[in-house]
């Protein structure tokens, strides 16, 4: 046997395994392994697959040593010094599958759920990962769409709840400052419905739920205490990274992201699969429609909907799927501290809170809360908005951030702060999403908490020659600087000289 | 400004642009590159797009450095310590085309020459790259092939030649010892044409051209050296690694190969843009057709000849296409130096040489000299026979062979041997060339130049029970061992006890 020794080297190529060997390696020869670039490494235990790097640098890896970077090292399990070997690694044979789809087949449930096991066990890299993404891009049967949600529900962790309802809301997002998840998950709690919501961090927009909740609370809650909060007060909202729910999902969106591929298909399958895999039994959907959000007209807003639906009926979660208002962004604040600020107001019922959110959490919440079969017909609506005045649903939301972790210091909004005005008297007709979310970005938001963007005009607000339309706040000068520059160049907002012909709130 | 500092990193991504950046960052957030894994790296005179891997090691990146790994450090062309800045890499803008050609859209002549020229300036990740590969194996019209070729032709170094003429040869491969071009391009010389051909060192089989001449010449030889040998005896045969020639199709084949991604149109543009960067005005086409060669039935070599053609016929380089019989290895010898040693057996007219190769080198020389306008129809091939049976073919080998540099030392086939024997008598009917190749390669070839096969019987041929079949060659123990068991479990040859239903050699 020929058998190299393990190195750690502190690197971190996650999700993917990578390792590196000497050009010089006295044990194997490199140059045999260079064309395919990927090795199989096995220890005495197991094996896994590792994308290959040649060093030529005898500090990271001697002539006898395999270096293992994060997350190699730690899926190997094995201490530094162990021996392993390596192999020229066959490719999955799942792979064969993806091929005949490039050609044009449709796959199968079983392939599907090959090729998803073996993403999810990390034996895919970047680039087989995106033959698979790629292939299903250009077409996609409902039926593969619903096989893909069973085998990536089926890759990971699954949550049983003892509650015979699990409600759940998701958005599929693109809109700034929706944060209505906040709004909703302690109404639904105030009513005695359970909904333990787990969400992910921004990624491509300025804050979401997770980073916006964290201004308040902790998030980063395990499993088990994440179950603790729920079976105590109702709900939560906490970050769903520690609780490996569809791992595939998370490795088919580490390319899915620099890639910019995001289908309808694969969207459907990797919301409804981490749903079904937190063990949600009902599920409101909100598909923001706007000419900046992500689906842009109705037409392919009822497409997706229809495709929620066949999906949903068949893994057997409940599914309400309504179309909202994406023309703008909701509320005031864009950015963690605003955002939550917006959020506290409305649940605080404070005068000054924004109108729009608080109307499009009570939509939610109101339907949301007809999942329970004991509230009649059409009664969700009035519900909602009872537990919302009475404060009920304020000091739920309270009860959920003290069993969650209160946060210690409240965070303020970022004191570098620029007025951007209108340059002409008129109404505001519109407010791009994808623009004022960059714009956010730049500010710092969502890493520096108080960063954002301060709206004070929405759609149809008459604005004077010189009137704040919205205030960039930043934490840092350089950040400052390039979000500034940015809404000089294009501010994101247009102003109507005439009050006719101005988009109206659809919801 | 921020400024990184320049370290080397002695590490190699090649051909991909890899970055180091410490987490602990103290200039940038290294939060902020993660999740696209790109950026762009920018010094005072350049800027370079790499993929970025986070380091928690500062012996490889301090928090104040950037650490570039072979061949990024020399792409930027600055010294260590050079002040460069980071920032997100915003996708080429050619992606948008690769995108809409996923949803189906043919791709224009303007887009597929802006995706080209990125991919060679290194703009794109190897993911980047499989999306466009996939997507356009699904589907590719002869227009895109045709512009494909253009483009990767444009891509690259393009040589010129003062002859009126400048033949070349190419086989599409998957045949072991089919060393052909070895007999056509000395043929070729001693008749006045001029022939540079240069070609690729085996990738996945036992044995490419340059690996078999390097066993009598030196091969990696620089274009300037390269043309004086051609200036001089009028043909070479050289590596094509250190010309330039289509640099983009070098990009893509380090995503093809690890995809095994082959489609007809992606290897018509690779072969024809190539050739149209060397200069060749007339090529000669060899299509080896056989039931575990690369083209398995003679109705899909007839469409790849129509491909080859229709490319060739627009981007005005004459064809000439050829089917041949691939149903088992050409010549005796399967490895580098077995391989040389048959065509110079062939060259000498030795009576021991092997007839096959003998045959097929004198029908593709045959045909590529009837390129010349001064042959009479149909006379290439008793002039082919005259050049070689006259020894001026063997002269031209050996004035080429000085004029690259002869190799010192003869190799030697490796001396570890074992015998591979039939298990009854009977006679040979199938050699799969496949398997064969597999087994060459882990006796050692093509690293091991003596490694390799060396085959006594063809198919057709009579052998007894416990007669040898084939003779493994390897150079270490450990190879052979694997070889030896690899031929043990599936020896890649069968016979017949009956002696009818044999196949029979098509050319």
């Amino acid at each position: 046997m020929r058998m190299l020794k393990l190195k750690k080297v502190s690197v971190d190529t996650a999700p993917e395994n990578t390792v590196f060997l000497s050009r010089n390696c006295s044990i194997y020869r490199a140059e045999e392994f260079i064309a395919l670039k990927k090795v199989k490494v096995s220890s005495a235990r197991m094996s896994i697959l590792a994308t290959l790097i040649i060093s030529d640098d005898p500090n990271i890896v001697a002539d006898d040593e395999l270096g293992a970077c994060e997350p190699a090292f730690r899926r190997l399990g094995e201490v530094e010094g162990a021996k392993l070997e390596i192999a020229q690694a066959r490719p999955p044979t799942s792979l064969d599958a993806v091929r005949a789809k490039i050609s044009g087949a449709e796959m199968t449930e079983t392939e599907i759920e090959a090729v998803i096991t073996d993403i999810a066990a990390f034996r895919y890299s970047p680039m087989e990962i995106a033959a698979f993404l790629i292939s299903s891009a250009s077409f996609m049967t409902t039926d593969e769409v619903l096989a893909l949600t069973r085998a990536m529900t089926n890759a990971g962790a699954r949550l049983k709840w003892d509650f015979p309802i699990v409600v759940d809301k998701h958005c599929i997002g693109g809109v700034p400052g929706n944060r209505t998840s906040m709004i909703v998950a302690p109404i639904a709690a105030a009513h005695g419905l359970h909904m333990p919501k787990t969400s992910s961090r921004a990624i491509t927009s300025p804050a979401g739920t997770a980073d916006t909740m964290k201004v308040l609370a902790r998030v980063d809650l395990a499993t088990d205490e994440m179950r603790g909060v729920v079976e105590k007060e109702n709900a939560c909202l906490v970050w769903g990274g520690h609780v490996n729910l569809s791992p595939a999902d998370d490795v088919l969106i580490s390319v899915e992201r620099p890639l910019r591929i995001d289908t309808k298909e694969q969207m459907v399958a990797s919301i409804l699969s981490k749903k079904l895999a937190a063990g949600s039994t009902h599920l409101l959907i909100d598909i923001p429609v706007g000419p900046s959000a992500k689906v842009r007209s109705q037409e392919e807003a009822v497409r997706l909907r229809k495709l929620f639906e066949f999906v949903g009926d068949r893994i057997g979660i409940v599914l309400d799927v309504i179309l909202t208002d994406g023309r703008q962004p909701v509320g005031r604040g864009v950015g963690p501290v605003l955002e939550a600020r917006d959020v506290m107001a409305v649940l605080r019922n404070d005068p000054d809170a924004p109108d729009d959110l608080r109307a499009r959490g009570l939509l939610l919440a109101g339907r949301l809360l007809e999942f329970d079969p004991q509230l009649r017909g059409g009664a969700g609506r009035a519900r909602a908005e009872e537990l919302l005045e009475s404060g009920a649903a304020l000091a739920a939301m309270e009860r959920i951030i003290d069993a969650q972790g209160r946060a210690s210091t409240p965070a303020c909004p970022g004191d570098l702060t620029a007025d951007v005005k209108a340059r002409h008297a008129g109404v505001v007709n519109t407010m791009d999403c994808h623009r004022l979310g960059r714009i956010a970005r730049l500010a710092g938001a969502p890493m520096d908490k108080g960063a954002g963007l301060d709206l004070l005009k929405k759609i149809g607000d008459e604005v004077g020659k010189g009137e704040t339309l919205y205030r960039i706040h930043s934490c840092f000068q350089s950040d400052f600087d390039f979000a500034v520059k940015m809404a000089e160049e294009n501010l994101g907002v247009t102003v109507n000289a005439s009050s006719k012909n101005i988009g109206r709130s659809a919801s």
